[in-house]
């Protein structure tokens, strides 16, 4: 099983309107609402690809019913555990142009030693666990670093896809794989070359460190060395998406082979075919398993130095 | 008791943003959720001023719940129709300049003889019945004509607050009191003169129509004259607030007195100054009691024609 922890779950709404003017009351055409939250999106793309996976979240109030019951409807194996905080909304308005603007509620919880628990139940059977999104309010200092400890101490591997400072605490926890954008890389290290500076923090913390670049696909530091892994085609279209399918592809690379980044190429190539997979659709969480298929093989890998 | 009967309410949610701008992700600083839909402002108004109100409307979904909810932390007595339709929200942005943008979900319910059978238990011991707001989806042709008979035929008046088709229909129906804003007035009439407007359909249709013309205040014409009635100072801040808590003032004067129009004056001062009272706070629904005593005074009623 991959477990996925989503502390920051969502019901995500998207608006579709003609034209978004401030200051106006905007009639709103259809209504479209679906569990989100990326550890929730990444969980989606490892079910569609036929992977065992089961989704530990907070869930509270009346959109917390709402999460369970659209988790049900995709049959998404879930542990969800009861919080006094509602869970948030994020609410997208797409207007006829097609330009988004996503309003994105704070998240809290309140229910952090349940929700440990459960984790730690649910570790008895992973082969990795996936840390995604940001941390609510209600995550206790160090909450992340114990999630990180509980998971290594029954030798299960961590993938986190954070940012800022729950980033920091996720490298120094000593996370397997961490999976940050070239922003989110820049603000916690020197220099805007992402390669530079996933080299920088792969060596600092000994860990593998996965910097997506957007249309230009991904570098990949690890302790043996550097890589890069581009699309055949630059990538352009929905970027939660695919930020979230790259991080499914390299869970899932991790689930298979406890050493797959000893010799990380195949499961780079397989991680950015999945990007590419993601990126195309509007949906994140949403993967078009033969464009994964078609895609898998338009990939490059290139060592930039190391063992190659 | 007063029954307002709300065909489409809402969860009201408010979000305060620094600002909202196209293409990006806005971070929401405070959610703010409350029960809805203009004519549960009306009732609102009314249980603030110690009236006996009974609210009935078709409630659907997790926000359905909610607004159960909401209705129960507020003490307001409803009747609620369980509909297989969710529920709608409105969303809106305030920045931190104080512009809002208000988004609006459509309106639909799929209860409607449930709806009418409870209108109908509820219209026994009903001394007035408002109808506020648009109609939605599920509303059978000749609905809103419906429910004005059902009370008619109960020797029940109806006050309705709505616009387009719907004020149509209310006029044809000969609801006792329709208020149009000057806008929705223009709309079912020749020419931008609301005082004109009011008493050629008051001649047409031999109802009193009440047209709220913002910081002016009203003209009311009735088979008997045409009144103006203006607040002592210019009214300024929020608008469906004052509308709402106008209704709310011409229902509870017909609730007291059947024959409050044959000499309207004291009803349209108490109904102005209940606007006044309204406008000045940013939660439709809420009335400063002390600022309406204050008000009563300031409003100055004059005849333009007829008896006076």
């Amino acid at each position: 099983v991959i477990l996925a922890v989503c502390l920051s779950p969502a019901i995500d709404v998207t608006y579709h309107v003609d034209r978004l003017v401030h200051g106006t009351t905007v009639r709103v055409g259809t209504v479209a609402e679906r569990p989100g939250g990326k550890a929730v999106n990444v969980a989606r793309v490892l079910h569609g690809l036929g992977e065992q996976v089961l989704l530990v979240a907070p869930v509270g109030g009346e959109t917390g019913d709402e999460l369970r019951r659209g988790l049900a409807r995709l049959g998404l194996p879930s542990r969800l555990v009861p919080s006094g905080t509602c869970t948030r909304r994020t609410v997208t308005i797409v207007d006829a142009e097609g330009e988004a603007t996503c309003l994105v509620e704070p998240a809290a919880m309140d229910c952090w030693p349940a929700l440990l628990a459960t984790v730690e139940e649910s570790l008895a059977h992973a082969r990795v666990m996936v840390l995604s999104g940001s941390l609510p309010a209600g995550v206790p200092e160090r909450g992340l670093t114990s999630l990180v400890g509980t998971a290594h101490a029954r030798g299960v591997p961590v993938v986190a896809d954070t940012h800022g400072a729950a980033l920091l605490e996720a490298l120094e926890a000593r996370c397997d794989v961490v999976k940050p954008n070239a922003d989110e890389l820049a603000q916690v290290s020197d220099g805007n070359d992402p390669a530079r500076a996933a080299r920088g923090l792969a060596d600092r913390y000994g860990t593998v460190v996965v910097a997506s670049r957007g249309a230009d696909g991904i570098v990949a530091a690890t302790p043996r060395g550097t890589w890069e892994a581009r699309p055949a085609a630059a990538l352009a279209g929905n970027p939660t998406g695919a930020g979230d399918a790259l991080v499914a592809g390299l869970a899932r690379g991790l689930a298979h082979d406890r050493t797959a980044f000893d010799h990380p190429e195949e499961t780079l190539r397989a991680a950015v075919a999945l990007s590419v997979a993601a990126v195309r659709v509007p949906t994140a969480g949403d993967v078009d398993v033969s464009a994964y298929d078609d895609a898998l093989a338009g990939v490059r890998v290139r060592a930039l130095d190391g063992v190659g």
